[in-house]
Order: structure tokens, then C-alpha cells, then sequence
């Protein structure tokens, strides 16, 4: 298991990449500017699925937790790194990096193993790249009319409207990857992928928004088999 | 410029692989049982952009359209294709791939160049993967809303609130990718990628939308030099 990083919380500045973004995983690794990676996250975001790929690959890593209920994300510095003013961002050494099935790949083809995308296979790979396409595009997508309805109208009435059908549009997305699309014990059968980390995230939401979890079982073991990894709870440690 | 392949209408049967799904790409190549992909699809959607790309490539696909109108994703044929009751899906030997990010990787990396993935650069081939989540996930989704609305509400005011923010959300939209994303003349610089027949199909729905188009030049400027390519034209006489 990996030694816990420090959090370092955001700090605004105008340039967003300061100083030393980079840090030793541990006291006996020395600190190296060849390895820079530095992840803006927030609690309660789908961040958290990147922070546990970062921990389960072994990367050296800064994190920076952005407070929402400050509005921090809408901020000059963080629209410098994100002007679309959300989580997560992954500054590397070539450039920024946002969105989370994207951070994901480059996460996971930088730091780890093949089976990780499934490497191996063409169509296995491209199968990964489904799944998590369906949680951002639909399943995340779901979830997010419950607190961000604005985006889709300023109506309260419309707004009260969308928080009402939450419990069954999830519960109905959901249900589908409990049937159709889980293989067990990992997303993809035997081999712990990008997938995992991304469902895990988004099952961590699913009381909040009215599902009867007791109806997924499979996706309730799902659950439970993340939380026992070292690196879920490293993440967890640092961000919820 | 490849021969324009006859349109298959998608006829309704239990079982969605029957006989050969194969044909030719014109008169003097063989019928063979090695490449064999078929594509569901309909007009208006956007599987325009996965046909556009299996154009590109020059692959063996048959095409069946969908008629949305008669809600022939929603019978129990398609349902056994993709369950989700959207195109595109892409039948392959190996198996159903769904999700216009995973086609659009998937057919660009068994018949395409490296270049239209960014296979050369891990960073670009993620940014690559970026851009498209954020079309699947954000600007496709602002468009849905709408025609559909009933998957975040079914109360019919708020369905109407949901319609009256479409110019306002996809124009903000839009403007990120005109200012910020897009690099001229393609997405991403010199280079044609998956990422151009995307964005080029979420554009022809834009007027639709009630965007002002005028004010997005360079937008624009990319939707023509789109529509000049012949795999476009020949995409665009299967499908609109």
C-alpha cells in the first residue's frame, strides 16, 4: 500500500503551475522533476475515481482539493487550468487534462499494467472505453440533475421537477449494469480495469439520490470489493 | 472516394446477426467472410459521425437506419442489440460495441492511421479522447434536452423550460470550443482525427438549436471543410 499524501488545498494563484508540483510518494523516494503530475479534485465529485487509479498505479501525484460550496472552480486561477470550470484536471508535464474517462486512459497506459484498458485486445479495449463513455455520458449525466439542474434550465419549478425523477432515472440506469453490464467480480470479469474505480465513484451517490441500493446486489459486491483495496482507501483518506 | 454503399433498412428480427452481414465495398471486391461489420444507425442522430468515419477508412459495413419515428430503437429486436435503445452500435465479430467515443476509437484503430487517434503521443491521444467525452457528455447532452427531455422529467412544463434554455446552452457551449478547443483547421491542428466527424455532426443540428451560427466563425469554417471531404458526401447520401 502507498504512503498517504499530504493534501495540499488549492491555493488561488493567476499561474497555476507554481513551484514544485511534484512530490515523493514516500520519504525513502527522493523528489524528481521527471515525474509531475498535479490533480484538482473535489469532494463529492467524480474525482475521486481518478484519485483511486492515481493511488492504484503507484503514481506520484499532488493533490489539490477545490471547496464547491465556495464556488472555487469558477474562479480566475481554476478557469486558467479548466475553463470549464469543473473537476477533475490533470496537469502534466505536456500539457492539461480533463475529463474523466480521458484521465483515465492517460493515467492508466502511463502507470499501468495493460489489463488495466485491455491492452491485449482491440475490442476488449474499445468495450472499456463504452462503459466508461456510458457513466459520463448517461449515468453521471443522471445523477447531475439532482444538483447542477441549472445547466439545463433557470425555471425553479423545472429544477424541482428534475430532482423529483432522480431516484428512477438512476435506479433505471443502474438496474441496466446490475443485468447487462457488470460481469463480477470486476466490471469486465476478472481483470480490475478503469472501469472500476469510475462505477465505484458513482455507486458512492446512489443513497443520496433516492436508489434502493438493496435491489443491486451485484453492484452493492461491486461496492464492497473497491472499498477493501488499499487504494480506495488511500483515495478515501484524502477526498470522499 | 469509396463507392457509395446501398442503404440495408433495418428490419426487425429476433436475433440481430442473421446471414451475412458482409458485403463488398464495391462490385470488384469479393464478398468476404473475414471483415464484417454492420452499423446501426439513424438519420438525424448521431451515428452520422461513426458512418462518416467507417467512410474515412474505407470499411465493409452494411447500414441499417432506424426509423426514430416509428420508435424502432425501442422494439425488442433492437433492444437485443443494444439495450439502451440508442445508435450508434457497431455489430462486430467479436461483439456489440455501443457509444459514439468507443466506435469512432475502435474503427479508426483496426482500419485507420495512427494519426487519427493520436497513437504516436500518449498526452495527444488522450486529449484526443478528451474532446470527444466532452461532446459526449456535456454538448450532446445540452442538445437532448431538447428532444429529450422526458429522460430527466415528464412534467411537461419543465419539459418546456428544458427547450427554452437550448440556445443559451449549446451557444455556450459551442463558444468554449470555437475560442478555446478548437485548433484550426482541424480539431486538433493539421491533422484529421475522430474527433472532426463528431463535432461536425453536433454542428448540423445547430440552427436547429437555435444557435446563431454567424458568431462562430471558425466553427464554421471546419463544418465546410468537412462537407468537401468525399467520405462526408458519401456518409451524408446514406444518412443525414
Amino acid at each position: 500500500m502507498s504512503v498517504i499524501p499530504k493534501i495540499n488545498y488549492f491555493r488561488i494563484s493567476p499561474a497555476p503551475v507554481q513551484g514544485p508540483l511534484f512530490r515523493a510518494k514516500s520519504a525513502v523516494q527522493p523528489i524528481s522533476g521527471i515525474s509531475m503530475l498535479k490533480i484538482f479534485a473535489a469532494n463529492g465529485s467524480i474525482a475521486l475515481a481518478s484519485v483511486i487509479l492515481l493511488e492504484e498505479v503507484e503514481a506520484d501525484y499532488e493533490l489539490s482539493v477545490l471547496d464547491f460550496s465556495r464556488n472555487e472552480q469558477k474562479e480566475a486561477a481554476y478557469q486558467a487550468v479548466n475553463p470549464k470550470g469543473r473537476v477533475p484536471a490533470l496537469i502534466t508535464e505536456s500539457g492539461i487534462l480533463t475529463e474523466t474517462p480521458a484521465i483515465l486512459l492517460y493515467v492508466a497506459q502511463r502507470f499501468g499494467s495493460d489489463s488495466l484498458v485491455g491492452a491485449h485486445d482491440p475490442f476488449i479495449f474499445a468495450k472499456i472505453q463504452e462503459f466508461n463513455s456510458y457513466l459520463a455520458s448517461t449515468v453521471h449525466v443522471a445523477h447531475a440533475h439532482r444538483m447542477r439542474g441549472t445547466r439545463w434550465t433557470d425555471d425553479p419549478h423545472a429544477l424541482e421537477a428534475l430532482k423529483q425523477k432522480i431516484p428512477e432515472s438512476m435506479t433505471a440506469v443502474m438496474r441496466l449494469i446490475e443485468d447487462d453490464f457488470l460481469k463480477g467480480p470486476w466490471v469486465h470479469g476478472e481483470a480490475y480495469t478503469i472501469c472500476d474505480p469510475y462505477l465505484f465513484t458513482i455507486c458512492s451517490w446512489l443513497e443520496s439520490d433516492g436508489v434502493d441500493v438493496a435491489t443491486l446486489p451485484r453492484l452493492m459486491a461491486h461496492y464492497q470489493s473497491m472499498l477493501d483495496r488499499p487504494a480506495t482507501q488511500a483515495a478515501l483518506k484524502q477526498i470522499s
